[in-house]
C-alpha cells in the first residue's frame, strides 16, 4: 500500500501530494479512513496515520487525542446529513413515499459517494465501548426515523406493517456491496429507493 | 467478560462449564467465535482462546495451526450449508418463488440461530489476504446462487430485473440487526422472505 515516495519532510505518505483535505484535520481524517478501511481499525496505529499524512505524531495529538477520537469524527460524518435530512423529511409536506424517497437517494448517493467505505466499521465490536455511545445513539435516530417515515408510508400506502424497519437496512446494504467490491452505478441510489418503497408493500 | 471462575486445572474460563461442543474443536470455535465477536478478531490472541477453553495453547494448535485457521472454519460455517442448499433448489422443481423462499428462510434461520453474530466478520479488512479467498469465493457462490434464483423468480412474474442482489443483501441484514441488539423474532425469516419476493417486484 505504502508509495515508496517521500514528500519535502521526507516522510513516506501513503499517497503522495494525492491526498484530499484543504487541512490538516481533513487530511488526518483521509488518511484514517483508507487505514481503518484497508489495515484495520486495530491495526492501525497513530504513528501509522501521522506517517501517511507526512506529519509528526505530535501534530497529529494537537487535532485528535487519540485514535478513537479520529473514528469517532468519521463514523459521525457517515449519519449527521442523514440525520438532519430525514428530521426535516419526518414532518415535511408532500406524500409521504416521496419523502422516504428522497432520503433513501439522499443517503445511498453519500454512502456510494465518500472515499471510503467507512460504514464497513459499523459491525466492529471496538464501537460498543462508552466512548462511542454518542455516535451509536445518532444511528439509532437515524434508523428510529427511517422507521418512523416508513410506517408513514405503510399508512398511506395500505402496507405491511412489519416491513417498517428494511428500508433503512436496504439503504445499508449499499456498504456491504461496496465491501465485495462492487461499486454503486449512478442508478444504484434510485434502484434501492424504488425497492424500499416495494419492500413496504407500495 | 471474563468469569473469574476457574475450572479444574486452575484455568479461567470466559464461561465456565457451559460451552457447548462435544470435543476440543467444537469448543475452540465456540470460544473463538464469542471472543471475535466481542472483543474483535484482531485483539484476540490463540492464547485467550486457549485459556477461554481451559486447554493449553499447545493444545490448541493441535487443532488449529493459526488464529486465520480457526476465523476460515467460524466463517465456512456461515455459508457452507446455505451454499449447498441454493445449488439444490437453483435447479429443483417448482414455482422459483417457492425456492427462494425457501433458501430466504434456511438462510436467515441459520443466521439468527447462531451463537454468535459471526456474520459481522464479513465486512473485516483482514479478510482481503489470499488466506481467505477461498470462503471469499464461498460467499461469492452464494450470492450468484441467490441472484440465479432471483432472477427466475423475475422471469417468472414479470418482475423488476435490477432488483436482483437485493434479496441476499436482505437476508445477509439480519447480522447488522443482531449487530444493533435487536435479536431475530420467530417471525424474522418468514418476514425476510416475503419481503424479499416483494422487492422483486413479485
Amino acid at each position: 500500500m505504502r508509495s515508496q515516495g517521500h514528500d519535502g519532510r521526507g516522510r513516506p505518505r501513503l499517497e503522495q501530494s494525492r491526498r484530499p483535505g484543504n487541512t490538516a484535520r481533513e487530511e488526518i481524517l483521509d488518511a484514517a479512513a483508507e487505514l481503518f478501511t484497508t489495515i484495520g481499525y486495530a491495526g492501525t496505529s497513530t504513528r501509522r496515520i501521522a506517517d501517511a499524512v507526512g506529519i509528526r505524531q505530535a501534530s497529529l495529538y494537537h487535532h485528535f487525542a487519540t485514535k478513537d477520537d479520529i473514528l469517532d469524527a468519521l463514523l459521525a460524518g457517515t449519519v449527521d446529513e442523514a440525520l438532519r435530512l430525514a428530521g426535516e423529511l419526518l414532518t415535511g409536506p408532500g406524500p409521504a413515499r416521496s419523502r422516504l424517497r428522497g432520503l433513501v437517494i439522499a443517503d445511498c448517493s453519500q454512502l456510494c459517494a465518500s472515499r471510503w467505505n467507512l460504514g464497513a466499521l459499523y459491525l466492529l465490536p471496538e464501537l460498543r465501548i462508552e466512548r462511542f455511545a454518542q455516535f451509536r445513539a445518532s444511528r439509532e435516530e437515524l434508523r428510529r426515523r427511517y422507521r418512523a417515515l416508513a410506517a408513514q408510508v405503510i399508512a398511506e400506502c395500505d402496507g405491511i406493517a412489519d416491513a417498517d424497519d428494511l428500508p433503512f437496512r436496504l439503504v445499508e446494504s449499499v456498504i456491504n456491496r461496496r465491501s465485495d467490491n462492487e461499486e454503486c452505478t449512478p442508478e444504484t441510489p434510485s434502484v434501492i429507493a424504488d425497492a424500499a418503497l416495494r419492500i413496504l408493500g407500495c
